[in-house]
């Protein structure tokens, strides 16, 4: 492989590692933000002032319904997912298994391996192709991204349909191909793209408008809507409605509101219940719903269940250890390398697993209470089945309950050890590919295994059910690694669908979570510095009240007046090296009195909204609401709007589309106090003015992002102008 | 009793009857509004700047080390609540037995229901008069209280060492009374209390000051730990870490923050540990930690927990009859009257519950797998029992657990219906009471009754569980009372111990919201507004975009120069018919240039912090933030402070105590926009200012509370002056 990197992919590979070692010390100028603050321009508050009592509890009526078909869909792409890679790894494994039981006596095995590997690499070829060179955001999890929108961040292509098929499909794809990844992560994604999509009413992908839904198209009741994409994407992935609501605000925190969150809820809800309606059908017990989620992890008896005292300190010492965050993985730009790196891994995976399953001589009796599907005898006696197989020869989510569930006694230390070792190392390799892959649980199954053999190995001093610490160590390695504690305890205690366990499960999270943020960050959170995302924390650094508005705002800062001239307008905005995206609107001695954003100058100037036209021929009609909702959310770039040389000349009110009321702060407002507004309200653009309330300075989230706490107090980050 | 009301009682009751039917139309005086967010003045700045990063770690660990006191002392006092309410109610209902039975035969079982009534109004003497006499804002459960205090309003007196203390005696004398009326409620205020006083590291009431903890003494700091305290009472309460952090965020949703979230958690965490641990210690099964909460609905089994998907409407319709949701009584005002009226309610549910208990004729087999601790055979053949008895021999508690648990055919409808009735308007009577009790039981116990009613009746159609009708009745009752959707699934999951029930008790909470907001509020927020509080709710009413805040301000301002007379000063803040808490500051042509609150002003005053006494004599020292943290939160009156006349002549420098950057809007901003900005930032005052940054108006949580939807439209409450 390594003949085929060029130079500059060298130069790139090493970049990006010397920028994981180091930490980014920069930020990006590609990523836009979102504005979560309405526009409150006077065709706003009109539309809003003609709307009567009635009109605003239709709108609410047409929210719910929104979030019911999100939830809907939700749960119907869950549903056709797990259906998918159950009936794809269900035909693999039946035929390796064929396959494996044919050559056993015949003596060669090597054509088995090799058929397991083709298959493997098959499937995995097919899902990176299609993210690789189809929709490279689709790679991953996604639920970096995601975090990204709800906190603000506008991450490119991250919301369209296109990204979600490929999403879908490639998640189908991994999983049949045996990667040690899972199907959960990437339903988040999958749900916020439904909300997305659905919410307004209409695919720009698909040029398909339904005019539905209209009101709904601006960033704020997007964003609502996203989140609650998020949380029924969760809830149908675990059986968590609870949890996915808990996620969304665990990201999004700063909107939280009573109305929201019961909507998430009700998203969350429908999306579990479809998921476990259709289900039910498919498994042929119509109307029994008892499988809510995608991952299932098997009933754990009320009276197994307890815990006694001197076990909370194991507990504890195990969230210690469940902090493994090992992302290193090399990054590869040229698309066919990157779907070649796929396959390989893919291959890789079946080898070290029939390695091990070859080389295991763990033989366990068949018994009546066995949850797997495919038992293998290999080489061993009549009655018996090779426990090793069981790990590997099966999806990921079945090795997890049969390592939770199984009676003591199933699994042989060493081989549980080896395959720990094995599949973290698979895990670790399997996160850098180009598929679409979740992380959760590959945590989970090599958490369980590694509490599994805590637990095994607890048993020859006292007794302990090793069910128990698997379950203890999963929570103990997904929490080290994601780094979420109220919500992923929830997740998990749903998943069990047994709240006894949750307090041990919490004290696990909470020592997971310090003691890996002690060494080093979530993997999420890593993945969004690696990608310089301007991401803002929900508080400013403690350190910073010694830095005031002054000195972090943004100026001198590009305004416009109340009727700008047209040429200026259109030279400030096709100015490459600054692109500013919010324009404070001032009076007479730059005195504020609005602000105006990029998108609505460009529909403005797209409808040539000029004062001097409207009495001419062209019986020009008032720009409406509407105008710039069809505009939403991809408005195009300045150079594709023509401006003659007469227009130049002509001018533009911008009374009427300025947002009149700007929040703004004095210049000597500290920086926590700014941060707080900022974040609170959910700005894009804080406007800084002095006592005379004149524009001095601007303050946009790249400014805030810029500061963060480093080892030794406050450090600024760079700002990159790539 | 007729006989003993006074003119002046009976016009107060009308009174107060008249409000509750017409609802309230004013908003009271009475009222102050608690500030949260942080006065940044020079000396604030001036701390925050000499700390360093240790110092704010440090200060995050006290934190978290003030969140687990809180969590230990509520767990402790819920654990102090449950033995002296079992021991109590153990001696009262085995002296009653005792009595019962050597009078079955004898034939004067009157004599028993005179004890029954006796020990029932002795218990409730001593509560009622505690609360009446002593801290009658201990009355009832008060959550009401917490919410408000949450939401930002202080009321006077209730985060009071004395209000726990009466609290607490309170709740254990009315539950051991045999009142209609549960111990969970009162669990949520007295965490509160608990944390109120630990985060202040002193206890005025008891003139102590532990010196610890000085940096949170201020209203921001004290909420959060308020919502943590809160969490701790819902987790010691139902055995609901998760329901107790959700509690608190459904009800301070403003303030959402994922530091403060985990910390929260944890009080909750350490809160439910503690009861379990020391409960298990009390029951002989030291480090069995299994029974999280002070009530407990017992085990549900895996397997009687499916349900189908036929049941869902079933489940619907009977969320839609929960919202039972009648709070008629009498409002008493004279202390001894109200003791009385205790009393009497004591000794006529005792009298009720024996009369239905001999009346009916319900005998059921005494079998092994009864619940019961006190069966009572009374007429019913050898080997057999009264079922009726069960139902009011017994804490609430366990008989919610009875009606959950036992097996089909262990209640006769009749008696379900019956007791239905009868309990239920026992718990209307007795909610208005002077008596620290919670309402969550008795709804449940009526919910559970009715719900089981419906399971039995159903099952002559189909075969149903009554227990699961049970808790689903319960869930309905209790979500149609007090309006909480996600939490209270939350708690009821968690007190449950099971998941599976998750979905249709969502389904049942959300109908029972729906149904009954359409017919009345919650009990809380009918409490709430009865109290004429003003309430801010999560977003402006929806169609008021068409006031701005040059509207809904109060003006004229009094405004103090940045160097004002002291004279002046004391003049303003003596009239008592303007009753002001904050007072922009300004400088020449009314420019806003800072705010100062009265508590601040008091402070300076009494310190004596005159600009022309600096040079004379007296070697003042420097005012600190500590002056200001010794005084908080009770502030001396500025009656209390003695100005002379020469004094009066002096001049007072506010620019060092002021907060230099105070939130300010134009005055063209809508309602909505000032409102999201009021209470995402937890403000107490807004300046509105003109172009020229000129003060023209402060909005206050009264300005904004003033307006909410009625049937037409949007309304406006009268400011009362009381």
């Amino acid at each position: 492989l390594e003949e085929e990197i060029t130079p500059e992919e060298v130069k790139s590979i090493l970049h990006q590692f010397f920028f994981y070692i180091f930490f980014l010390k920069t930020l990006h100028f590609v990523f836009q933000s979102l504005d979560y603050d309405n526009s409150e321009n006077q065709l706003f508050l009109e539309e809003e002032r003609r709307m009567s009592h009635m009109g605003f509890r239709c709108l609410e009526i047409r929210r719910w319904v929104i979030c019911g078909l999100i939830g809907f869909l939700t749960g119907l792409i869950a549903c056709m997912i797990d259906i998918a890679v159950e009936k794809l790894a269900g035909y693999k494994y039946f035929a390796v298994k064929l396959n494996i039981e044919k050559y056993t006596e015949l003596g060669g095995l090597s054509i088995s391996l090799i058929l397991w590997a083709v298959l493997n690499s098959a499937f995995v070829m097919f899902g990176a192709i299609a993210v690789a060179f189809v929709e490279p955001i689709a790679a991953g999890s996604g639920i970096p991204q995601i975090k990204c929108f709800l906190n603000g961040v506008k991450i490119p292509r991250v919301v369209r349909l296109k990204t979600l098929v490929i999403k879908v499909f490639g998640v189908i794809c991994s999983v049949a191909g045996g990667l040690a990844v899972g199907k959960e992560g990437p339903m988040i994604h999958s749900g916020a793209v439904v909300a997305a999509g659905v919410s307004q009413g209409r695919s720009t992908s698909l040029k398909k408008d339904f005019k539905i839904f209209e009101y709904f198209r601006r960033d704020t009741e997007k964003r609502d809507f996203v989140s609650a994409g998020a949380a029924a994407g969760v809830s149908a992935a675990f059986g968590a409605p609870v949890g996915g609501v808990l996620f969304s605000l665990e990201e999004g925190a700063s909107f939280w509101n009573q109305m929201l969150t019961w909507r998430i809820f009700f998203a969350s809800m429908v999306s579990t219940f479809t998921l476990n309606f259709f289900l039910s059908i498919y498994h042929g017990k119509p109307g029994e719903l008892s499988s809510p989620g995608l991952i299932n992890f098997g009933r754990f008896d009320s009276d197994s269940v307890q815990y006694n005292l001197y076990e909370i300190p194991l507990f504890i010492i195990m969230g210690a250890l469940g902090e493994g965050n090992v992302t290193l993985s090399l990054y590869i730009h040229r698309p066919c390398l990157q779907v070649m790196e796929a396959m390989l891994v893919a291959a890789v995976t079946a080898t070290v697993s029939f390695a091990m399953i070859y080389f295991s001589n763990d033989c366990q009796p068949l018994g009546q209470d066995n949850t797997e599907e495919y038992p293998l005898q290999l080489f061993c006696a009549d009655g018996e089945y090779n426990s090793m197989a069981t790990a590997f020869f099966n999806t990921p989510e079945r090795s997890v309950r049969s390592l939770f569930h199984n009676p003591p006694g199933t699994y042989n230390p060493v081989t549980l050890g080896v395959f720990t070792l094995a599949y973290f190392f698979l895990a670790v390799w399997t996160y850098g590919l180009t598929v679409s892959a979740g992380v959760f649980i590959p945590s989970l199954l090599i958490g369980a295994a590694w509490g599994r053999l805590f637990g095994i190995l607890l048993s020859f001093i006292i007794w302990a059910d090793p069910g128990k610490y698997a379950l203890i160590g999963a929570a103990a390695q997904l929490g080290g690694i994601v780094r979420m504690t109220l919500s992923l305890t929830v997740i998990l205690v749903e998943a069990t669908g047994n709240v006894t366990y949750g307090f041990p499960i919490m004290l696990v999270l909470m020592t997971a979570k310090i003691v890996g943020d002690y060494f080093i960050e979530g993997l999420y959170d890593i993945h969004i510095k690696l990608q310089s995302v301007p991401f803002l924390h929900s508080d400013a650094p403690p350190t910073s009240h010694w830095l005031t508005a002054r000195e972090v705002m943004s100026s001198p800062v590009t305004c416009f007046n109340r009727v700008e001239k047209v040429g200026r307008i259109v030279d400030v905005l096709s100015n490459t090296s600054t692109i500013h995206n919010g324009f404070p609107v001032v009076a007479h001695t730059r005195k504020i009195c609005g602000l105006i954003l990029r998108s609505q100058l460009i529909v403005l100037l797209k409808h040539k909204v000029f004062v001097e036209r409207a009495s001419s021929r062209l019986s020009q009609r008032k720009l409406q609401l509407k105008d710039f909702r069809d505009a939403y959310p991809r408005f195009p770039p300045i150079q594709s709007i023509h401006v003659s040389q007469d227009e130049r000349e002509c001018m533009m009110d911008l009374t009427e589309f300025m947002n009149p009321t700007p929040y703004t702060v004095p210049q000597e407002t500290s920086l926590p106090r700014v941060f707080k507004l900022f974040r609170a309200l959910g700005l894009r653009h804080l406007v800084v003015v002095d006592n005379e309330n004149r524009v001095v300075g601007l303050v946009t989230r790249k400014d805030l992002a810029r500061y963060h706490v480093g080892k030794d107090g406050l450090e600024e980050l760079h700002l990159a102008q790539t």
